[in-house]
């Protein structure tokens, strides 16, 4: 049995932090070792001997919060949202000093969603045509969702990089709005359901077949595994990752 | 074992007339007695000793068709589109001199889309949100399908009835098209892929819980069991009946 | 605006009875008057001017708290398992003696689960093929599901009812299990997967169509609106009414 | 514009092998320079000038065939099934002698069927749950199907070589069946439904969040494009391919 990683929490004290405090407590190859919330100072994860953070605080004291660990040869994984270009230039500028430590940076770290998009891209290019659907709880303000955009745009680079023509359609009588948004080209539909979280499917078709690739999530518990993957593989990837495919096998 | 219902066939070499045949044919309860096309005499049916027509034929011939069976007493199942409300009160004043003959008049004969789209109707009313997704293939000219927009209204209406509010939608944030087309105020979303025949989903959502019917079709012979059934229950439902959902046991 | 409904909740700091307390304190035309724990005085209701209970509590004080609303002229919305024929014999004596007052136990109280499962009994008439799937969260320890068990065995009945054949199926060389467990004649699939919490998918199918009931619980939310569906409609329904479609205008 | 591909199709008036000379005829890049059946003699391919072959044929005539193309420089592609160890050394062998002639031989030409499983081999190893459904036919005699089979294999390999542990389950009350067959440690449940043709899909589930890959094949159409796609690329894959998913760009 190898030495537990030794893990500090910023931002433990919000719906996120608290569930990573959880995860990583009841993860065999961890130990929790500070859980800090705001007005705590960071020398308390040092003091801990912590050799991992997890950030998941605010964009105001994210950076600061990131650099105080790479700075003294600290891993980080990092779920707070708002890293702009500047800020990881900047981050990158340190960990060029530190050069043995990894931090992740990930917009996302729902494995399954990381998994559908990759696959999507992948998939994209072999069949005629690709829609998206994405369906939310009633109180989301943007449709469609951020992930269904992205995904979007990457499903549509993938297919120019491979030279496939646009997605057949003969419609001529529509009603406004009824093929959905188009994001890059790439139909993109936003259903709002009480009673759903998140849910996201890609559909491919092709003469006589079709591929659906859907993901569901049903609350925040589906960012742990991915933020415990981080803390398991942020040290063999040194250097700042920017997004949890980077840590996926997927070779593509 | 009954007599068999002897079956003729009008329209018998178009695609659904073709398929009608094979249906009949197989059907250990009836008898195929004529089989008519373009052009052939009416008078085959009654020389062939038929009890039952099914008229596929075309716009121009069906009201035609239909009458010359009630006069002579033959009960019929119509698949042919197109009856509007003058041609409907003129054969039941037809009917009205044979009050024995059974007339099924649908423009669905799915039976799986019919009964989808009456359960969509009755669960509408016990919901907070529902929205409609029907997928076809990308040859299609109108979106969103006629069947879906026949269900969004049956849908709203059911819900006015029942005095439901509003689904509720938070959105602020709108990328054209992305929440669909609203048909009486339900959201519908039309998907195109090559691969798919034609396909609905109805999705209800309260709190915690979800409730989806999707219906498939995956062909036209998909419409021979509604024929079949038409033609067992015509003769115990005299008179005009406009909708095979007339024929089955709903209660609502 | 008509008088608010008074209600009073039975044991109401189980998880059950706390999202009861939620949901009746958040409904526009109720008022939660009264809510009892493990040892409060059942006087309290009375107290408190109650017009209708929800019983939220054990099998072994159900009964008790029932008979003693009933006997007050309360109406009742039971959630409690465990009702046994003979215990729901004396409570329809007691009602006997009081004729205006409706009292409703329900076995499951999501209005999803209830009228997939109608509709699948209905449905299942007028298809060659069904079968049931359920999905659960895998610390579920009966499989299938009692729901899933209850719906085959309706469908079932449903199916004999009507002269349906069996099934075609030309298996002939079998997996042990493949084709999941029979269930009065209806294959019934479990699936377990993490991250699920209860699931249900009936799939009928003839030629060239299919037709998909699903209903997704998310979790115990998914009561709450049948429960205050039998708390407006208790008054309207004098008697014992065991089954939440009782209240449903299902018409079948 | 690049010359075409001139491809000779054997085995052409098959249902397969008709399916393949409509879909070769209507690709711009390609023309059909040959359409073989029974008794035809092979010297018709060399005739026509053909520089690839498609075999379509019967196991006992399909190793002549393709060993009679790659003699004379033409390359491969082999839809024909029953290739054992033994054929595919003799063939590697010849191809030893011609290393710039590329033969791909592939028990599925579904794209899409190729792809999900890929796919989930490689999501497979990152979650807690993985189950296979199969939906088929209801004359389908085997049960589950030999893709639902070799799925959970690649499943059950992937995840070996991970050190993924065995699926959570804490079904104790069991009725036969029900959990499916266990193929390599992975339940698979076979549906069988009049309507479908073949449908599959993996369930993969963690905490929070669901992953399904599902994939629909309506009919025999569907492994035209990766007949095609393997006439476009077996020039540039020398030697023998075996399995499609060589010839995508899947990076594992």
């Amino acid at each position: 049995m190898s030495t537990p990683i030794k893990v500090a929490i910023l931002g433990a004290r919000g719906r996120m932090g608290a569930a990573a405090v959880d995860a990583v407590s009841a993860a065999s190859d961890m130990e929790l070792v500070a859980a800090l919330g705001r007005g705590d100072q960071l020398s308390k994860i040092t003091d801990a001997g912590a050799t991992h953070v997890v950030d998941l605080t605010v964009p105001e004291s994210s950076e600061a919060n990131v650099t105080f660990a790479v700075e003294r040869g600290l891993h980080a994984v990092v779920g707070t949202t708002g890293w702009d270009e500047p800020q990881r230039a900047r981050l990158e500028a340190v960990l060029g000093q530190h050069p043995e430590v990894g931090v992740l940076i990930a917009p996302n770290f729902a494995l399954g969603s990381v998994l559908a998009t990759s696959f999507a891209a992948k998939a994209a290019t072999y069949f005629d045509s690709v829609e998206v659907i994405e369906l939310h709880h009633p109180n989301k303000v943007d449709a469609p969702s951020g992930t269904a955009i992205r995904t979007a745009e990457l499903i549509a680079a993938a297919r120019r990089g491979a030279g496939v023509p646009a997605a057949p359609d003969a419609t001529e009588k529509l009603l406004d709005g009824a093929r959905g948004a188009l994001v890059d080209g790439v139909p993109v539909h936003a259903v709002r359901l009480r009673g759903l979280t998140a849910h996201q499917e890609v559909l491919l078709g092709s003469e006589g077949e079709a591929l659906t690739l859907r993901h569901d999530s049903f609350g925040h518990s589906s960012f742990m595994p991915g933020i415990l993957l981080g803390l398991r593989q942020a040290a063999s990837h040194p250097g700042l990752s920017y997004g949890l495919d980077r840590y996926l096998d997927l070779g593509f």
